[in-house]
């Protein structure tokens, strides 16, 4: 045996719709990554990331002086450390993983533990002693919307926020870009050596074993194919990697956003190429979100975090690249129809299986067939 | 946020001394990984472990021959397949993970569906029409026990058996021996520059957003001093890496086993230094089983299996190395005496934390005082 040195991630498979979450598997699976301390600064040292809530809180003052803060997902603590610097009269700072002790020794070497409180619990099981007028929470996953961590936000907004109380972050989208990109090619040659590689174990095992493995041969070409081409792609690209304008697939109010409406996204969208003699080898996805407040309350000063390509560095979010097998020839003046659906994966609800399918309308009138990929987000 | 792609194995923890295992949590913690058929032809490539089970199977006919066999955890159901060949008149083949459906094909691409069926389900929880009379088993993690698998072998043995049947594998031992590495400096170099890297985050941060992290200093170094010099290293070692004599540290018949024996290992080994002028970097654990059939019923052929540095190639269990920081320098005559224990993890009763306690004798006499190290082989 020897099984790897840690389980990948995967829970017993349930039928239907919204399968029954299991909470012990989910901390194993999901929550676990966040009690590391290594994984804290690493989102910590992402400066785009800091930045955004930094400025988003300093600078909009009047959302925190003499307010109830309350941080969903506190990790380390840092947003409702910053909460109560910018002058929080109280701040809940809810965290499920161990990290939450870490998050009360922050809280007090940086003197404002009469402030924070920090409450170690899932949300959805936690009870405040009072109602909030802010909820502040980076939430976000790879593609916006992956580790559904959303839900958890929600829940805090619907249980415990005031009426005309503000969302930081307010608002968000995702974004589809047509992009060329070398990771297809090298995905594809990966694949195909993987697949070579089987094919010779398929004879020596024979030889000197005595056992037909070909009968496997289909599931383990389905399980690379998975693996290799059909798995969205983490990557930093350059924004002179897009070959079209991006389109928003999804956008969303903090502030009303519901669990239905992020179980399942769908879209309709044009993607106009504006590269000549190139090829279409992935989309790419990336999310951004606004802190401006809301209608009643709004920011002073509205602030984006925005995880596009960025030549000047990227975050640790990076873009997620969803290839494209094989790649059409494109050019400019080309467009690409895409029918995009995104929905939580049947196993593991905080993964994403997507659903896309594009039509390449040429310059010249003439439009190839629909082509249709499935992508995996996990 | 931005979880890892994949959640790392941990449970939610229990107090004291053997917690009920949550089913859901293994399985998604442990079993999922054998789901993969990458991760089975992995196996399957491991010649070493491929050729001590076919000729251990072969050689020794008479022991299938006519026979009911049950294979616990059969992955692709190699070992049923070929108990089938052997002229067994009846396999049992248990697996627990998805895997089984591959087997089932494999079993009927083999001409052998008559003979071996295969069950779907933990070894504890299945209910066999008969007993058996042989249970063959490839069980064995890193450093023998990680894992924890034997514990269901034993299950099926106790249940299953009939008097005088036989164990594939029949024995096994753990070995630990004196070894010279530059794993340890390089560890305790990327140890430094990670600590290194810290002090600066810490300064940045309060630089850039005010808030001083260095009450964390403390946590994260004891993280990471558990990732980079306490946590036990996978690695194919040389036979010329050794300076010394091995020695067992536990030895164990397969048909008498009890749980009870392998929740701790304990022993007090002394290893003899047999190289000059070098150091003690850490000590190397492996282990061998063999395939002796048993007292009434022998084998014909004895066949081993070992995993210990070998210069013609590894297996996939490699070796494990427990760095010793820092490494005391050593000399032909001197010996090492060693205090060993091994129990299972609190949190995961599949992983292992280990104490290891050296005394240096020189050859001149002088004793150098005991040292106590924690090791996690996770």
């Amino acid at each position: 045996m020897a099984s790897l040195p840690n389980g990948a991630a995967a829970a017993s498979s349930a039928a239907g719709g919204a399968p029954p979450v299991d909470k012990e598997v989910d901390f194993a699976n999901y929550f676990c990554t966040y009690a590391y301390l290594y994984h804290q600064k690493e989102m910590l040292c992402d400066r785009v990331r800091m930045d955004a809530y930094h400025s988003a809180v300093f600078r909009n003052p009047h959302h925190f002086r003499g307010k109830v803060v309350l941080d969903v997902g506190t990790g380390s603590g840092i947003l409702a450390i910053w909460s109560a610097q910018a002058g929080a009269r109280k701040v809940y700072a809810v965290e499920a993983t161990n990290v939450a002790e870490h998050a009360r020794e922050l809280v007090r070497a940086n003197g404002v533990a009469d402030i924070v409180e920090v409450i170690q619990g899932t949300m959805e099981d936690i009870v405040l002693p009072e109602k909030v007028d802010v909820i502040i929470s980076e939430w976000m996953g790879y593609y916006l919307l992956r580790e559904s961590m959303f839900d958890s936000v929600i829940c805090a907004r619907d249980r415990w926020l005031n009426p005309g109380g503000v969302m930081y972050p307010s608002h968000a989208r995702m974004w589809l870009a047509p992009i060329r990109s070398g990771l297809g090619d090298k995905k594809m040659e990966d694949f195909e050596i993987a697949m070579n590689d089987w094919n010779h174990f398929v004879e020596d095992t024979q030889a000197y074993y005595g056992v037909n493995m070909n009968a496997l041969t289909k599931a383990y070409r389905a399980e690379h194919e998975k693996f290799y081409l059909k798995s969205s792609i983490w990557n930093n690209l350059h924004p002179n990697q897009l070959i079209g304008q991006p389109a928003v697939v999804k956008e969303m109010d903090c502030l009303t956003a519901t669990v239905e409406e992020i179980r399942e996204v769908r879209a309709q969208v044009t993607l106009p190429i504006n590269q000549d003699r190139t090829r279409l080898a992935a989309l790419a996805g990336w999310f951004d979100v606004h802190f401006r407040g809301s209608k009643q309350n709004p920011a002073v000063e509205e602030v984006e975090l925005n995880t596009a390509p960025d030549e000047n560095g990227g975050t640790h979010w990076g873009q997620q690249v969803f290839l494209m097998t094989p790649s059409p020839r494109v050019n400019e003046g080309d467009s690409v129809n895409v029918s995009f659906s995104m929905v939580r994966s049947k196993e593991n609800h905080r993964l994403m299986d997507m659903d896309i399918t594009y039509e390449l309308h040429e310059a010249s009138g003439r439009k190839l067939p629909a082509v249709a990929t499935k992508i995996f987000l996990e």
